[in-house]
C-alpha cells in the first residue's frame, strides 16, 4: 500500500487519481485542490459567459461523486504550501480556517496547472472593469460585471485561443468588441496566411482588430487603454487573456528544476518514453500544464496547456505507479478553435516553430470543398500541409473552414503520429458519400499535391513572394478563365485561360529553361497548365502555392 | 507516343484519362462511354431523385470542357463490342448510328464499372412500375414515373447502400415505403447489431422493414409483390437495388481471367504493389468495379464497388504506364452511408468476414458523445473497434450517430492503412474544444478500452451470449443505478449501485474464481466496478460488451 498525494484536481490530476484508483484498491490517494471544486472545464467557460453553455454546473465535475466512486480522500480549498523533500511531506494550509498542516507521501503528484499572465501595467489597479479568465471563480465575477456594468464596448486584449473564443462570446451578448494583439496575428499556432483568414472572419463579424501593438496602461478606471502606439481605446469592460504562465512556483520552491520560461523541467535520465512527467526527484512526478514536455516533431522543448495531453499523462503516470508499461511520445501540438462560422485547427509545427528549429521544409495550400459539390452546403476548406521535402513525413497541418475541418486535421493528426509520408496521406481510403467529402478527400488532396511537388516536375512559390518576382520582370501567367480574371488578379500577371493554353503558347516567352510563374484561383487549374508546359518543354516552372485564394488570405488588411 | 483506349469514361476511366494526359502531351488518348455522358455521379443519383440535389447537371461532368482540357479524344454513346487481342485492336459501335468500327490500340484501360442485379422473376416483364437506379438515364425515367404514376406506397427491394438511400429519398416525396431484405439485416457491411440500429432509425421514420425474405415473384402489374414466406405486398412502385454485377462481358468474350462471381482477375505476377490493376495479358489493364482486388485485412479477393478506391486506381494506372512508381495496397472497405438523421460508417473488415477468413478477433463497443456534454446538441455515437487480441492490430471499426460518425471512422481507417495497433489508438493527439469533441475522443477511448482488456484482469462477452449465460446460472450484477435499472435490464440481473459496490460486497457470491457477469449502461461503469472486484480478489471477470446499451442495439424487433 502506497500513500500518493496529488497536488491539483482539475484535468490531470484528476485523471491520474481516477486511473490510480482503478488500478489499486489499496493505495491511499489524497486530492489538494485549492479551488472549491475539481475537474472545471476551462475550455467551456467563455461558452458559458456567451450563454451557449447555460448551465454552471455543466462546468463542474462533482467532487463528491469522484470522492465515493474512486474512494479519494478530496480537499477542496486546500493549498499546498510547500514540499519538505527530507521527511517527504508537503505542508497544507486549509483556506477556510486558515490552519496549515503536514501531510506525508511516498509518491507525490504536481497537477497545478497554470494560471493567467497579467501584466503590472500603469493603472490597472483602479481598472475595476478588467477581467481574467481561467476558473469557475473567475466566470462566476465575470457574469455578474456583465450583469452590473451593463458594458457596450468591449476590448480583448491579447489574441490567443481564449481571446478568440472570449470576444465572439461578448459579440453574442451584443457588445461590440476589439482584439488587441501584440503580434501582428491572432493565434500563433496558425501561420501568417491561416491567421489571416481567421482576422477577416473577425471582422466580417464585426470585431475590431489592433495587431501589432499592445495595450501600455489603463486611464480612465480602466474605460480608457492606451496602447504601446499611443493610440487609445475606449471599452466599458476589458478582457486580459494575454496566455498563462505554469504555476511552478511550490515545485520551485522545492528545489526542482524549472525552465526559463517556468516549466517544470522533467528528466531524460529515464526511458524516453515516459520522460514526461517524472521530475529528477525520485517519488515526485509532475503532469499537465506545469511540465516542459518534447515536441513531437523537433524532440525539443515544449508545453502544451492542452487538456488532452494533460489527460493522458495523468493516465500514463498511474500505469508507471502501478508498474505498467507506458508510451509518450512527445507533444504533437493538435489543437482546435471555433470563432463564429469558422472552425481553425492544426497540428504539428507550423512554419514559424519549423524555421526556429532550423528545420527544413515544403509547404502545400489548398481550398477544397468539405463535401461533394453537388450536395447541398458545400463550403470551402483552405488547408495547408507541411512535410520534410527528403523524406517526405509531414511535419505539420493547418486548416480553416466551416465544416469538416476538425475531421481533416484528425486524420492527419492521425497519420502524422504514426509516421506517415505525404504518399499515405494520397491513398488513405477515407469515407466517401455526397454529404461527408468529394470522391479524393481535400486529405488525399493534399497528399497528392505534395506528391506531384515530389516528382520534380515544379517548383513552387509562396504568396509573399510572387509580388517581387514581378517586380524584378518574371513572367506570371494567370489561367483563369478571363471573367474570373477580371474579378480580381495579381498585378502584372499575364491571363490566358487554362484551356487555351495549347492553342496560344506562342504569347509566352519562348526560352524554355527561364522561370515561368503559374497562377490560378486555388493552385488546380494551374498545375494542370504545369503539367501541360512541361509536356512543351518549359523545365522551370514555379506555381503559386494555393493560387490567387492564398495570394489574397495573406495580403488581407486586417482593419480596427 | 503511345495510343492509349479506355473502355469507360466514368469514375476510373476519367481519373486515368486525366493523369496520361497531366502526364505526357504526346500520348492519343481516347475514352470510349457507353452511355451519353463521361463522370456521372452515381452515389448521387437518389439525393436527385429526392430533389436534395436539384440540378440535373449537378451529376455530371460534362465531356467538353474535359475534352479539351485534357485533350482527349471522347466518344460518347459507343459501345466497345469485342478486344481483339492478335492485332490490338476493339471493335466499337456507335450506338447512334448502329455502325461499326475498328480502332488499334497500344494500350487498353478497362474500366466498365458495373451494372444493377435485375432477378429474372416471373411477372416482372409486366410490372411498369419497377425500377433500377444505376446511371442518369435511369434517373430521368423514374422522375418521370414518379410524376405519372403519383405513386403513394414504394417498396424497396433490396437494403444496401443504395436501398436505404432510395428509401429515404422516396419517404422525403411523401410516400410511404418498405424495405425488403433477403438477409436478417441491411448494409452487409455492418455486423448484426450495429445494423440494427439502422433498422430502428428507419422504423423511426416510418420505414417499414421485411427482412428475412425475399420477392419471389410479382403479380397485379407489378402492383402486387409476392414474397418467398408468402406475404404479399402491395405498392404502387418498387425499385429494385439488390446489389451490381461487374461489366465484365467484354473482358470475358477477350478471354481475359474472370472470378466465379464476374470480376476481372488482376495479375499477381507482378509486384504486389500494383497487382490491383494489371490483367495477365500485356497491354490490358482493368480497374474501378470490374477488377477483384486484395482485401487489405485478410489479403483474400475482395470487390469495392467504391468511387474513391476507382479514382484512386485510375492515377495508379496512368503512373505505371507513365513509369512512375506506385503504391496499392488492397481494399480496406471504407464506406459511409447518411439514413434519415443518422450516420453509419465502417473501415476494414466486420466480424462475419473475420469468422468466414477464420481470423481470429476481439471486439469492444462504446457509446460516446460526439462532443462536450456541456456544449450544445452533443450527441451519441455507437461505436465498435475490431482488432487481433495477438498483435493489437486493428482489423476494422464501425460507428453509428448523428455527427462527428465520418470523423471517426476516418482516423481509424487512417490508422489502420499505417498498421496501428489499439495502443497507437489510446494515445492520438487529436482536435479537443468543447464544440468538436470530449477531452479523449471517442476513438482514444475504444483504444483505451481494447487496452484495458489486453491488460488480461477480465474478459468481455458479447450481447447476443449474456442471456444464455444468465439463464445457465451465471451471476450478472448491473451496476447502474437503481431508477436506470427500473428503466429497463437484462432479465436475472442483480442491481447493486456502482457507488455502493464497496460496502455490498456481501451480496456477490463470495467465491472469488467462479465466473461474475458485468454489466452497466454502455459498459463504462461496469469497467470500474470490474476493477474494483479485481482489487478485491475477483478474477474471473466478465464485462458486457457495450453494457445494457449494445444489448439493446442487438436485440431489437424491427417492424414492417
Amino acid at each position: 500500500m502506497k500513500k500518493i498525494l496529488i497536488v491539483g484536481g482539475v484535468t490531470g490530476g484528476a485523471s491520474a487519481a481516477a486511473r490510480l484508483r482503478r488500478l489499486n484498491e489499496e493505495d491511499e490517494i489524497i486530492l489538494f485542490e485549492r479551488s472549491e471544486h475539481t475537474g472545471c472545464a476551462g475550455c467551456g467557460l467563455p461558452y458559458y459567459i456567451g450563454g451557449v453553455i447555460e448551465e454552471r454546473r455543466k462546468l463542474l465535475q462533482t467532487v463528491s461523486g469522484l470522492a465515493k466512486r474512486y474512494r479519494l480522500d478530496i480537499r477542496c480549498g486546500s493549498e499546498v504550501l510547500s514540499i519538505n523533500r527530507d521527511d517527504k511531506s508537503i505542508t497544507v494550509r486549509e483556506k477556510e480556517t486558515g490552519e496549515t498542516y503536514e501531510e506525508s507521501y511516498d509518491k507525490l503528484v504536481l497537477s497545478p496547472g497554470s494560471r493567467p499572465t497579467v501584466p503590472d501595467l500603469p493603472g490597472m489597479d483602479e481598472a475595476e472593469n478588467a477581467f481574467t479568465l481561467k476558473d469557475v471563480q473567475d466566470a462566476d465575477v465575470l457574469k455578474k460585471a456583465l450583469m452590473t456594468l451593463t458594458p457596450k464596448h468591449a476590448v480583448v486584449v491579447g489574441g490567443g485561443f481564449g481571446g478568440l473564443a472570449m470576444a465572439e462570446n461578448l459579440q453574442r451578448l451584443g457588445l461590440t468588441v476589439t482584439i488587441v494583439e501584440k503580434k501582428r496575428q491572432v493565434v500563433g499556432a496558425f501561420d501568417f496566411e491561416m491567421a489571416q483568414i481567421l482576422h477577416r472572419e473577425l471582422n466580417v463579424h464585426g470585431v475590431g482588430l489592433v495587431l501589432d501593438d499592445g495595450v501600455s496602461r489603463f486611464e480612465n478606471k480602466g474605460k480608457t487603454l492606451v496602447l504601446e502606439s499611443g493610440r487609445t481605446l475606449d471599452c466599458d469592460l476589458s478582457i486580459l487573456t494575454m496566455g498563462v504562465k505554469p504555476e511552478s512556483g511550490l515545485a520551485q520552491r522545492a528545489g526542482l528544476r524549472v525552465s526559463e520560461a517556468g516549466y517544470v523541467v522533467t528528466t531524460q535520465t529515464y526511458a524516453a518514453l515516459d520522460a514526461d512527467l517524472l521530475t529528477p526527484v525520485d517519488g515526485i512526478y509532475a503532469i499537465g500544464d506545469v511540465v516542459q514536455v518534447q515536441n513531437f516533431v523537433d524532440k525539443q522543448p515544449d508545453a502544451a496547456g492542452l487538456a488532452g495531453p494533460a489527460t493522458r499523462q495523468g493516465r500514463v503516470l498511474a500505469d508507471h505507479l502501478a508498474g505498467l508499461p507506458t508510451v509518450n511520445n512527445g507533444l504533437q501540438r493538435t489543437s482546435i478553435l471555433k470563432i463564429f462560422g469558422k472552425t481553425a485547427a492544426t497540428t504539428g509545427n507550423n512554419v514559424v516553430r519549423l524555421k526556429k528549429m532550423g528545420i527544413s521544409y515544403q509547404e502545400v495550400h489548398a481550398h477544397r470543398l468539405c463535401h461533394a459539390d453537388n450536395y447541398p452546403g458545400a463550403s470551402l476548406i483552405d488547408l495547408k500541409l507541411i512535410y520534410d521535402p527528403k523524406t517526405l513525413k509531414i511535419l505539420g497541418a493547418q486548416a480553416v473552414g466551416k465544416e469538416g475541418v476538425d475531421k481533416r486535421i484528425d486524420v492527419i493528426s492521425t497519420a502524422m503520429r504514426l509516421g506517415a509520408t505525404i504518399r499515405n496521406l494520397a491513398c488513405l481510403e477515407l469515407c466517401y458519400a455526397p454529404p461527408y467529402s468529394t470522391v479524393k478527400d481535400p486529405v488525399n488532396i493534399l497528399g497528392t499535391i505534395a506528391g506531384n511537388i515530389s516528382e520534380g516536375v515544379y517548383k513552387t512559390i509562396p504568396w509573399d513572394e510572387i509580388e517581387g518576382v514581378v517586380t524584378d520582370g518574371g513572367f506570371l501567367l494567370d489561367v483563369m478563365p478571363p471573367e474570373e480574371f477580371d474579378k480580381g488578379h495579381i498585378s502584372g500577371a499575364v491571363n490566358i485561360e487554362l484551356d487555351c493554353l495549347r492553342e496560344r503558347l506562342d504569347e509566352l516567352p519562348q526560352e524554355r529553361g527561364l522561370p515561368l510563374y503559374i497562377c490560378s484561383g486555388t493552385g488546380q487549374r494551374a498545375y494542370t497548365a504545369v503539367r501541360l508546359l512541361r509536356g512543351c518543354g518549359y523545365n522551370n516552372l514555379y506555381l503559386l502555392s494555393g493560387g490567387y485564394a492564398t495570394y489574397c488570405d495573406g495580403t488581407y488588411q486586417p482593419n480596427a
